[in-house]
Formats: C-alpha cells, sequence, structure tokens
C-alpha cells in the first residue's frame, strides 16, 4: 500500500450510543496511526429536530472525508435519515442499534454499509432515574459489555479492513452487518470456553435491557410502574458487565488475553501472552 | 431567566481523557434540555501536530458558540495552546488532567475557566500493551471512578452554574478548580460514611495510576520493565472502579443514592430515595 | 375454620420443573401442619410415552385426594393432558411453566386452576453438557430464583388461600395465574427497592434462559453451535441465582428479610425483624 | 446386557433429605434411560407418625419396584423401621443422613443397601426462622454442596452399578457406604488440588451445620438462645454452597470440568473438556 | 485511681497462637498509654524443650513485672508448665488454646487467671504445605477471625478490667473463661443480626480447623492423605476470615461499627456512628 | 556446614511494623529448626521515651545473640538510634519502614544491615478512630500484603542467606536493601503475570497508605477533616489485601503457588504444584 496516503475520516454523531463512544480510539487505541487522521462533529445529546443531524452532517463535510462515519441510536428516524441525504457519494458507514434495522432497506438501497448492535440498549431515560451519574455508570457498564463480548472486536476488524482496503487502492466492501452473540463472541476468541460462555450470556443479557427500558419509556405512564423496570433495567446492564469482567479474568488467569493493537501502519497485530511479541 | 434563550455550547476535544467522555451528556443526559444546544468538534485521538488542534478550533467556531469547553490531555501542550490563541473573546473552560498545572498561570492571565481533575490518569499506552479493547476496558473503569467519587458531581455543577447564570444574562464566573479527592468525595455528598471513605480510596488510587503508566510510556524502555507497571497500572484503575461500584452499592443497600437530575430547563434537582419526588 | 378437618393433598409429577421441587414443602415447611397431609407419586423425569402419567395419576387417585396438584413442564402435552382427563371432579391445580400456556384454554374450560411460571426455564438437556451434576447445580440455581424474586411468594400464598378456603368448608376458588416479573416481585414485598430491582432483573434473566436452551435442544444439530448456548444458558441461570442472593443479603443488611411461616393450623404469620415474633 | 430388560426403580420419601430431592434424576438425568423407569410415593414433609411411611411403602409396593430406594431422614426412626418391615425380598438401598448411623446394624442385618451421606445436614425448623422461603434456599445451598463435593458423584456411581449389574441379569452387591469428606472429594475427581481442598472445607462445614441446627432445634429452648443459632447455620451451609461454586469456577477456568453423562442404555459416559466427545 | 501509678506487664511467648499475635497493642492500641508499659520476652517459635520456655521466664522475671500473660499454644504442655513453676507470686494470666483445658483443673488450683481460644486453631504445620507465606497467610486469616468475632472484644475486656482493677489498687479477679462462639459474638456486640450470624458461622468454621489439621499432622503419614487435609484445613480458615469481613462490611454499610478505644488513662471509650464522639 | 553449630539470633522489637510481627517465625515457621534458636525482647508498642529501647536492648544482649534483628518503625528516631549506640560489634540488622531512609547513612556508616519495607504503611492512629479491632484488622489486611507481594519473600531470602553464611562460618553480608514494588513482585516468583500486575498494584496502594495516615495524624487537627482519610486508608489497606488474595488465587487455580518451606538444618526449599516434593 501506498506509505504517503493518509486516510481522513469524518464521524458525525448525533445521540450517543455505546458503540460510538470511543469510536475513532476503536482505530487508533494509541494516536500512533500514521495512515488514518479523524475529524469529528456532533451534536451532542440531541437529534431531534432533523437541524441537529443536518448542520452537523455539512459541518462534516466541509473537512472532505474520505469515508464516514454515522453513529446514531435508531438511525431510521428523521435526523440521521435526513444526514444520510447529504453525504453525496462518500462512502459511509452507519452505526446503530436495534431499532435502526427498519432502516437496514434504505442502507442497502443506497450502498450504505451499516453495523448495527444488538446489545447496544437504550438506557432508562427518565427524570425521576436518570441523573447525570447514573447515565455515566450505565455507559461504562454498557462500554465493559461491547469490549469484552466481541462486538468492539468485530468493529475494529471490519472498519479497519475497509481502511486498509482504502489506503491499498481498492474499492472498499463497506460492512453490512448486525452483530448477535454469536457473532459477537466468536470474534472475541476466546481461549476458555467458559468464558465465551459468560459473555454471550452478557451479551443476551444486555440486549434484554432495551426490552426493558423500552417499556419503561414509552409504554408506562405511572412512577411506580415505570421505576422499578428502570432500576432493574440498569441492574442488567450492570450485571453484563460484571460478568464480562469475570470471563476476561479467566483469560487473564490463563495468561490467554488476546491483543491486538495497531501498527502505525494501521495493521493489526495479535498476541496472546503478555510476554509475547505481537504479531 | 428568560425563557427564549437557548445557550450554544462549543465543545472541542483533541485526545481523550475520561472527564471529556460523556461532557455533553452530563448537561443533558436526557435529551431534554430546551436551554442548551450542543456542537462539538474534535480530531479523534491525535493532538499532534498542533494543526489537528487548530483546525477543529476554527471549524468549532464556525458554529458562533456562545460557550467553549476544551477538553484534551496536558492542556499545557503546544496544540491545546495555539487552539487558545484562536478563541478571542468566547467565554472558554479548559478541561484537563494533571499535567495541565503546568499551564495554570496561563489560563489566569487569559481569564480562562479550567477545572483540572487529578485522578483522570494517563492511560498505559505501548503497542505490546494497549489495544482497542484494553483501551477501551480502562475508559469503562475511568468512567465509574469520575461518576462515583464524585469528580462528574463537581464537573456538572460548576457547569450547570455558569450555564444557568448565561441563561440569567449574568456574566458568569467560570470555574477555577483542582479536583482532588477531598473535593470530589464532598461534592458526591454521601450518606454512608464508609462509602465516601472507599470513593476516596478509589481518587487515590486512580491517580497514581499515572505514576505507573508516566514512568512505563517515557522512562522504561526494556519491555520487562514497562510490561509490569502497565499491567499493574490498569489492574488499579479495575481495582479503583469495583471499590467505587462497593460504595454505591452500600448507597443502594440503604436506599440513599442521591440523583441530581436535570429540569428541561436545566436547573439541577435532588432526590435521595429511589421512589421520592425529585426536587 | 372446624379444627378437626385434615385435608389430604395429592400430588402428582411427571419429569420436573423448578417449581414443583419442594411443593409439599411450601406448604408445610416444618412438618408441623395438623390440617393437611400429602400423598405424592410421581414417574421421575419421565413424560413420555402418556402411560407414565396415566400410571401415576391412578395411583394418585386409590389415596383419595381432596385436592391434586399437576407438576410438569409443558402441560400441554399429550402425557399431561391424558391425566387430566382421569381426575373427575377432584378440584386440580395445574403447575407448569411457560409452554403450557398453550394449554390455558382448556383449563379454564376444564374449571382447572393453573400456576404458569414464567422463569421456571427449561434445563440444558443435551448429552455433551447435561450430566447429573450439571442437572443438579441448574435447579439449585433455579430454586434460589424461584425463591427469591417471588415466586414461591405468590405459589405458597395462592395453595394457602385455597387450602384454608377447603379447611373452612367453602368452594375454594383455585388461582389461575401467569407469573411474571412484576408479579413475582410485588409478592416478595422487598423491603429496599435496588433489592426488589435485582430480583426483577433476575426474574427476566432466568426467562430468558429457555430461549436459549429450546434453541439448543430442538433447532440447532451441530455441537459447535448449540454447546455455547447451552453453556451459556447455565451461566445466565447461575447469574440469575447470584443476584437473587445479593438482593437477599440487602434485605438482611438492613434486617428486613420478610418472613411468612405457616402456623400448625396452616395460617400464614409475618415478620420482618430477626428477633421480632411472628403475627 | 440384554437390551429388552427395564428395570422399575421404586423410589420412597418420607420427609426430605437433600440427597433425595433429585434421585431419579441422578439416575436419568435427561429422560432419555431406555432400561429404568421410575415409581416414586412420597409422603410430603411427614414421617410421623409411621403410618406416613406404611401407607406409602404399601403403595409403592404395588408398583412392583424391582428395586427400592427408601429415602428420609434419620432412618432410624420408628416410621422407617416399619416401612422396612414391609420390603420382603425386594432388593432395598436406605439413603439417609448422619442420625441413621444408628441402624447400621439393622440394615446390614436385613442385608439391606445404604448410603448415609454425612453432610446432608439437618435444617433449621423452628417457626421463627424457617419459612417456605428459608426451607427453599437451604436446600438449594445444600444441593450445590451435594452436586460440587462429590456426594452426587457417589450416588449416582454406585447407584448405576447397581443398576447395571440388575440388567446384566447379575445378582447385585449393594452398596454399605458412609459418605465423609474424603470419599467424597475423591469421587469428584478434580482436576486441581485447590479445587478439591475447597470442596473439602465445604464438605466439613456443611456437616457442622446440624450440631447447630441439632442445638436450636432439640435443647435451646429460648428463642434469644437458639435464634442466632439457626440463623449461624444457616449461613453455613450458604457458605459452604458458594466456596463449592468457586471451586468449579476454578475447573471451569482451566476448562477441565468432569462430565459424566448417561447413555441412554444407562452407562456412565466421561468428558473433561467442554467441546471434547464424552466417552 | 491513683494517677501515678504505672502498671508494668510483661508478657511471655513461648511459640505462637493467633490471639498473642498482638497482645500488647490490644491494651494500648495506639501507644498513648499513661498508666501501663510492657515488657516481653520470647523464644519464638520454639516451646521444646523446656529450656526454651524457662529461660524466657527468668529473664522476663527480671524486669519485676506486675502481671504477667503468658501465651503459648497447648499451655498444658511441659515448657509451659515449667515456666508456670516460676512465677512465685506473681499474678498470671494463662492465653492459650483448646489443648489447654487439660490443664485448666492445674490453673484453678494455682490460682492462675485463664483465657482459652476455641477457634484459635493449630496451624497446617507440615513441610510439603507450609512454608513462611503459607504460615503468614494463615495468621492474617486468624487475626481477622479473632477480631471480628469477638474473641478480641473479650480479651480486651478481660485484661482491661483487671488493669483497672490493679490501678485502683484492688486485689483483681483474674479471668477464668473458654471463649466460644457465643460469648464472642455478644462481646462483639453486632448491631445487625446477620453480622452476628455470620461471625458464629465464622467462629465455628474456624474452631473446626484443628480437627483437620491435628489429623494431618498428628494421626496421617501419607502426604497424599494429609495434604487435602491441609489445603483444606487453610482454605476454611480463609473462609472464616472473609466471612468475617463481609458481617463487618454490614456493620460499616449502617454505620454501626462498634469502637472501643482506650483513653490514655486505660478506660475504655465506646462509639458507633464514625463521626460520633467516642464516649 | 558444622552441624554442631546453632545460631542464637536475638530480636528487639520497639512499637510494631507489619514485618515484624512474625519475624522469627519467618525463618523457623514450623518450629522445626535445629541450627537457630531466638530470643525476643520488646517493649510493645512504646518505643518513646527512649528509655523503652535501652532497656529492651540491654535484656536482649544478656541473651548473648550472634545476630540482633531491631525491628521498630521509623528507626531514625532516638529511641532506636540510642538502642544502636548499645549494640557493641554484634552484627545488626535493622527492620523499618519508609521514614527509616532518614537514618540510611547512618545505617552505613555502622556498618548494619537494613531492610526497609516502603508499603510497611503506618496505622491511622487516632483515638477516635483507632481501636483494639480497627489496630488488628489494618494489621491483618497489611499482613497478607506483606506476605503476598513478595516482601516476606524478600526478607526469608536475606535472613536465611545471612543465617547460612554465620553457620558455614563465614562471613555474612548483611543485608541492604529498599524494597520496592518491582523488588518485591520480582522476589514473589509469580507464575501468573496478571498475578504479578495485582500484587504490584497492591504494593502499590498500600504504600500511599501512610500518605494519607501521615496527614490525617500529623497535619491535619479537624475530626472532621482527618476521619475521611483514615478510613479511607484503611480500606485502601483493605483493598490491597483483598487484591493480593486474588492475585494468589490465580496462582492456586494454575496448581502454581510457589512454596519455599526450610529444611530444620536452614535450607531453603522449592516446590510449587502442590503434590510435587519440595527440593
Amino acid at each position: 500500500m501506498s506509505e504517503e496516503k493518509v486516510l481522513k475520516i469524518g464521524i458525525l454523531k448525533n445521540g450517543t450510543i455505546g458503540t460510538s463512544l470511543l469510536l475513532p480510539f476503536l482505530i487508533d487505541e494509541r494516536a500512533e496511526s500514521k495512515r488514518v487522521t479523524f475529524r469529528e462533529v456532533t451534536s451532542g445529546p440531541k437529534m431531534h429536530p432533523p437541524e441537529q443531524c443536518i448542520e452537523t452532517i455539512k459541518k462534516l463535510i466541509e473537512f472532505n472525508p474520505d469515508l464516514i462515519l454515522m453513529a446514531s441510536p435508531n438511525a431510521a428516524l428523521m435526523g440521521p435519515k435526513m444526514a444520510r441525504e447529504l453525504i453525496g457519494d462518500i462512502p459511509t458507514i452507519i452505526i446503530s442499534d436495534s431499532p435502526a434495522k427498519k432502516a437496514i432497506d434504505e442502507f442497502k438501497e443506497k450502498n450504505l454499509g451499516y453495523i448495527i448492535v444488538e446489545c447496544d440498549s437504550m438506557i432508562g431515560a427518565r427524570r425521576p432515574f436518570l441523573d447525570p451519574i447514573e447515565m455515566s455508570l450505565f455507559n461504562a457498564n454498557l462500554l465493559k459489555v461491547l469490549s469484552i463480548t466481541g462486538v468492539f472486536n468485530i468493529v475494529v476488524n471490519e472498519l479497519n479492513r475497509v481502511i486498509i482496503e482504502f489506503l491499498e487502492g481498492k474499492k472498499p466492501e463497506l460492512p453490512q452487518i448486525e452483530i448477535n452473540s454469536k457473532k459477537a463472541s466468536d470474534a472475541a476468541h476466546f481461549s476458555n470456553p467458559y468464558a465465551q460462555a459468560k459473555a454471550i450470556a452478557a451479551f443476551e443479557l444486555a440486549t434484554q435491557v432495551s426490552k426493558l427500558t423500552g417499556k419503561a419509556c414509552f409504554v408506562l405512564n405511572e412512577k411506580d410502574e415505570y421505576m422499578p423496570l428502570l432500576a432493574a433495567a440498569h441492574e442488567m446492564m450492570k450485571t453484563a458487565a460484571d460478568l464480562c469482567q469475570t470471563a476476561r479474568e479467566i483469560e487473564k488467569s490463563n495468561d490467554k488475553v488476546m491483543r491486538t493493537p495497531h501498527k502505525s501502519s494501521q495493521e493489526l497485530l495479535i498476541k496472546r501472552s503478555l510476554y509475547e511479541k505481537e504479531q
């Protein structure tokens, strides 16, 4: 691949999901990459009204990105949809959660890539429950789940593959993938099968969270009814995170943690034993 | 305060620290705020060369923000410093970690606000150790520490105070604060004194992480020498997070978790018992 | 109520579910009851062919029970259905798991009582995974979930109500109830709301187990495909049990464990503090 | 062995012990056996007056079992003793707890088999402490102890040996065994010696439970005196169960869990690694 | 009491038990006492041959102590017995473990005080198992058990009572006490009854340790036989310590830890809430 | 080495540190040594006024020790310093904590050996916090840290080397060593690198304790200010101990615990697997 080429990746975030939180750092985790650079524009928590998305995508496009990653909850909503109208022919990958499945036909029609993460569940967003601290803890637990169940391994592998295809001058094949517990845990390449089993259990548990938060946020009106569900949903995400941690501790106890750091030229290396050399 | 006014907050991030990760969500945790809107521009992991910071601050300023939050590791470095040259007279608050203390005189001279978080320690950024998964887990643990020790309570309180002063048409007093374990744990208002003690212990432990990562990243050259320190440093952050979790479980066991959700008009409410009404 | 009357309860078990395991002991937990006596006939693990159920119900009826409790997995299957044909007009309550919902219309038509427990999930019954030890551990974990989430509180309350109505010479109203997480956790009357939240989370988690075991036992044929699901499903039940245990430890830490022992005359008493008198 | 022969096993239970709870499922854990069938008759919690035992054994014998398993607490009591008078020459194995040792001479004289389980301790059966939930939790913890310490391995091995001898047309040698911590942990065939040590510790701890419950139930009269012992005894069983769980997690972390599933023709297979084939 | 009087306490240790390890610090935990001073002479690990004890008691007596505390394992052995012959009429309290019960008649005859601690069990002293690290860990766990179960509360109370009687010029009544789980847990004055139950369970568990170590050290000769018992015994002490820790965490979660610090004039003060004043 | 020679080791303790608590037992952990004998004289908690140290060293010297171990906190203080003036030419090793570093020049000048342990932190000695129980728990946790991080391995190795040199008639080279986390964890020879990382983390955490206790005991005067620091400091030591325990459990799960028991002739043997023979 041509050593001179530097790929400019534009990231748009409207609202947040766990998978988007550390997106550029998943690609350049030590700020050492010589082949990619990032520009990210976000509207913070808001994705309504659609102007939030429109204004930010316009600004992002001013950076002339080679590749766009568009992350938001429920990419089937109007805001993200309108943003997608503005990308022209810049190759774009949508990163979103389960409700975005409703827009898959549109994604395919537009030749967009997409990564939909089933366990990236909605937070319990009602005022008597969700304050900044509870919000942050939920995201911390969600990050653990995404890290250890293998979701981030898929995200890293897919985005890295695309990036390298770009850098090699090929026309990249954009990923079109719905991440479920099997795909995720396969990508995590656990050395111990019970660690994998715990990771699958955690993924399923995290996935189920949005069943409860959805009901609590959109169906139930009485505080006495929705509060127990919200508290239970956040307990579930915490439990999933703790279970993931147990899985990783097993891999650590066997000195078999898989590590896949990036080279500065963007290839992924791999190692297991802590003291072995990454290759 | 005037109900019509909506404050536009511009956020610049170059590189990442734990405190910046969820910054706009700390201010509008349920995307319900009617009084603030966010535009954020980031350069992803990179803060070198300074152009990374310069290009992004320029783009951010095009949004005409009323208030700028500039977050990066070590704000004393050249990139952030050059970005600061470009803000004109837009009120700005620097959010950074301990090495930024070297720039406090400059901040004061320029009438900048600053929030420096002592326990927001540097990650163990060496290739044989840090891959995307380890990076993400470190941030998840760090988020727990920042959430529960009280750091985020201070950040929320200070930023919210400034925002409300803006909305009320006052000239805001920008915060100039170094967050240590005492200030943080006071702001967390623990109900149980042993929960507080655990939080203080966790803060101190997290603070010490950068002593090890600093040595491992900048002083030691032999892999056999720096690897144990890196692994130990990440164990420390994990231990701090687990200790924080224990502290919060104590508060939960007494049904005394303090919650301070925002009203849509941006005031902070407060409650303790899960079923009591926030006020 | 007439002190002389002793109610003879006949219990039929074909196959096993968690809810049936300790059924008579839920009604007479210290073998002190003066008003009920039990005769139980079972066919052990088998409910196929239907003769397993037919022979055992016939033998049970020879004991002339006043009330029959019929417990099995999936009471909609042929065996339990044929057993139901033989009960004549003896008042009968079906106790089963979620697949039994398919037979609810039949139950209602025949004026049978029923208690269907959603979280009483199917075990991972494939030979490369399930040996006697794994079977026993699954049941131990399931028992914890049923005990602490409130399922057994409902079972005890409903059966006890029917028994007392019998003893008082009333025509008992047989329960017709599907136990979900809300009903269960309400019946458990947790003192601490986070303990309740953990119990709800555990119930939901246990409920989801049969989604995985069902797929692993009935859909997938390749060992490499069904083994991870089986292991994950049993991890989920273990996690649910551990979460329940945490919930009960919270109640213990506040000396607020609800206890509802039976009097020898069968009424339920109640107490909270360990040293207070049951009333 | 003759493939046509199906052994009919009759199980009598009067009162309950942990070892009897899942008895037929220990022999046919997936309901797939083609060579054994079960008929079980029980009197629920009661073993007094002796008629409870007499009526149930009579009914069981009407099923014409080839082999009888008689399970109860303290088989030296009058009820079980009178039931034993009625078995004629049907081969019979007594399954009971430590107080049954007083009847060993009688067992031997009558050529009965017996399995006495030292750690199958008595529950804390006093009304201010024991309600249905506490009863169920005790049994759940006891089941974990019996499963993991190796008790159930011995029970399975011995009963299976007898069954196969029957099926092969041999005169079976009935087991006469008192299960202590050494025999149990040897039968569990732990791969890791510290897992075994934890299992032995758990067995000893569980054994000691009845020292406290015996004193609390039969010696002490003042509630203030017996309540702490009852609560401590149940803590001990919970602690033993948790310790067992830790032991099994060690085996899982090394992918060395021994599994001995039954073939449908009743032979025991064996495997260690989760993905290896049972043989 | 006379403010001038300073009591000189002589401590003899031959061999070690958990109760003796911190003996003077239990009486003057912050080195602030103005009324007592200590001189301690020990022979380290050895109590055989008796000269070890004789030489050290002689040297201790040269300090002219007002009161002697003599601590050793099994005070019924020849060494401690011969040391007791040499104390003349100096008031003396024997501190030892369960085997010392054999010498109680002698103690009473000689008007000696004694404190015998049932749970201060013997370590697993065989070379293939016990190295310096395992020895130290056993003592650390034992210290936790003695601290939290209430043993040290009794030791402190009794010794302090004697000291104050001395200081007040009274003839002190020397304690003659065998510490069992009930006396200990009463002295610990737990606020939460389940914390107390865990402490009782831990005491019983720790007491049972010497049953295993005794058999392993004095009865069994084959390494394959005694090693599992030694490992199990140390697991038991660890488990007891962990259980004690859980008990104390409950007291902490309720801010009800009882603290009884000494005044510099030696009286014991008492407090519960962390921020209340000791009185 | 001459088999007849028995080395007499004199131990002086004034005040206490964790490293001194079990000092002779680290050298003769099963009381089986044929080559060393101990005489120990202590002043209990007090090291002020200097007479406490002077009187005890004089008495110790009357035993004619071949080698003296002098242990105290802060050996730079007047009491220990004056004791050092009295040792004449008896080879002596100072064992102390970090503040003793101020006296290193003096040690070297006098040809004294020294072992200074950085993580042997000061206890939280203020009356509203420290009672006998809290004191004992701190020491128990500290002992775990010293045992597992490798500190005691260094102490054992160094003292044993000196002892054997003595016994072999050589002039021993007295150790002059400051124990930090690297040296300690190297000496512990962990088999698993994450166990080592946890041990390093624990050492660093324990070291930091005295930063908090120092401030709480010597700088702050207001109870409201020093109490949270004291409670946090003891939480830190507890956390360090728990982390160490986790590290050892990892080694146990791999059956790789290093054991180095002494032969009766004082050489250190070594083994890893529980059932292998020490060599």
